[in-house]
């Protein structure tokens, strides 16, 4: 394909954009990507083993994912007038709402927040605005917040509870304000809920114009169904159903793992603390913000990776960013590797 | 969500929209939605439940599919100067391509063609133009298709070889003057080329505008880049990853799956001829498009399917697809169970 014919076919602020780079981790701890250290009990996966084995792979899915709705209605407790919408990830959730949004829509989020609200947006040519959040708090700033609403109208307001990467609970008073001023939807995303003891669920029925997002599930109202109409009918495969479903079913096993990154949370805030010229934010969700020394963010990420640590280094973004790195909660071991490698990288500095 | 928010803040057209809908086919031989009606033999599954038990569901899945890339290539025949994207089905390829042109880009495919081209377009706000193909071959009306593309300069151009649902590979000659004289990207949907003996994949080198859809593998040249900076960066799962590394290095199998399936479409294709009042047209795809008399295709559905056969009624999208219907080639067994119900049925019309 030519330069020529791309610039031809394609919307101009595709060509600006770069895409979403993920960082090469062979043989690195890798605690940069928010994920699950933890995998299934052997038991567990051989039960898992026989349904993928019964799965009839050579048919289509079942578009409507009847069984696996079934079971997120009963263990997210959804009441049966709230909508249902099921994505391969958040990030197919976020594409569907901004895809579902007239062109010259504006879409609106907190500053910094999760990248793709504003990646998503830009890619398809929407107007994007972001209010920063208070630098010594990392809350919403409610009254700017409300002026954008106010002068922009935005279609969509993105809000992670908690939110990404900042690892705070947006006041709760705040986020209800926000949807009580918007003239669209307000989209709070619920990705890291299962790490703090807080969620909009319950508020669903009282308020119409909220959308809440989960990992595993997009819950919402009823006039969902509109979005059900642009969803692809087979977005969710045979595999990834059965596997979502099964592992809804065996709850108590994450619930286990997810109160033992809480408690390994606590030590690694903690300990982050005692270092010197390090400042470590409070977290509700599977990582921590924590800020270096002026101008020591790329020297920590880089001394790290030279160690074998992968974390992620937030300064570039810039802002109340500036200066700061993330680290997802690992294991109890990769935790202590990060903390004693950290530990002499900061003796060294 | 209130029809008032509704309105407000989605596209209009989504509201017009009707979602995609699958017909429910519990207790039925499926004949409907040309599936593969082959699974794997037990070692086969065995070898692949062993590559799913080693995949660390726990962690994000490569972002890139590497593997993946480097066995399609491979078993693909794919030049170095090819680009490749990825997708969850064809159908998420069309929507990316169709989010990636401005909102007032128009569109074409010939008409009828596969349903998920101008459901997207609609749902994206984008204009859609369609050409009515010649009614007595399905072939392309080259002369009304250029005028069509000088008239509306198309942004993107779907043709699918081998069509769905008429089942005819169009004339390559027609194809290749369409890449020639259009003005953007023209996408050859090649989502039934293994049943036929064609394809365009060796003329990708040659044509800078010019784009391959496979239903593992969807092809493309450098310029594919700048789509996949739209992809989302996760939307290939890792089960789905080892899963189609896996099928691609099993090619024999299928192969052989798919030289009994073209066997068989020719014996149904006998049969269907054989029967009086239906008109059975050549396919070069896994389904056969079938005309019965006069207004009678909605009664011969109906009669297979409460004799537990289901068939697609084609005769509802009006046009050239009046009075059709279109049937799957399944097992043996199951084609031998399709003619015999319809034999009766036509005896008793």
């Amino acid at each position: 394909m030519t330069q020529n014919l791309i610039k031809t076919v394609f919307r101009k602020e595709i060509l600006a954009l770069s895409a979403y780079k993920v960082a090469e981790a062979k043989n690195l701890i890798k605690l940069d990507a928010m994920e699950n250290p933890y995998t299934w009990p052997e038991q567990v996966k051989e039960d898992w083993l026989q349904l993928i084995k019964e799965c009839p792979i050579n048919r289509y899915p079942d578009p409507e994912a009847k069984a696996l709705l079934a079971t997120l209605r009963q263990t997210n407790k959804i009441s049966a007038q709230s909508g249902v919408l099921l994505g391969n990830g958040s990030d197919e959730i976020i594409q569907l709402l901004l895809m579902a949004v007239p062109e010259q829509s504006c879409v609106l989020a907190p500053s910094p927040s999760f990248v793709m609200y504003q990646q998503v947006a830009l890619s398809l040519g929407l107007n994007y605005q972001s209010t920063p959040l208070l630098a010594d708090s990392f809350e919403l700033d409610l009254p700017a917040m409300l002026k954008t609403i106010e002068q922009t109208k935005p279609a969509l307001i993105f809000l992670a509870y908690p939110n990404n990467p900042t690892g705070n609970l947006f006041s709760a008073e705040a986020i209800m304000s926000i949807i009580e001023h918007a003239p669209g939807l307000v989209i709070v995303d619920e990705a890291y809920a299962p790490f703090a003891n807080a969620s909009f669920i319950e508020t669903l029925t009282d308020k119409p114009n909220l959308l809440v997002m989960r990992t595993v599930s997009k819950l919402g109202l009823a006039g969902l169904r509109q979005l059900n109409k642009i969803r692809l009918p087979y977005n969710i495969n045979s595999l990834t159903q059965v596997t979502a479903e099964f592992a809804l079913k065996n709850q108590a096993l994450f619930d286990q793992q997810t109160q033992q990154i809480c408690l390994d949370r606590a030590i690694v805030l903690a300990q982050l603390n005692q270092l010197p010229h390090l400042t470590a934010y409070q977290s509700a969700a599977n990582f921590i913000l924590f800020r270096a020394g002026k101008n020591q963010a790329a020297r920590v990420f880089e001394a790290l990776k030279a160690q074998g640590i992968l974390i992620k280094n937030m300064s570039p973004q810039g802002g109340i960013l500036t200066d700061c790195l993330r680290v997802t909660i690992g294991q109890p071991e990769e935790n202590k590797a990060f903390i004693e490698a950290l530990t002499s990288i900061m003796e060294s500095l």
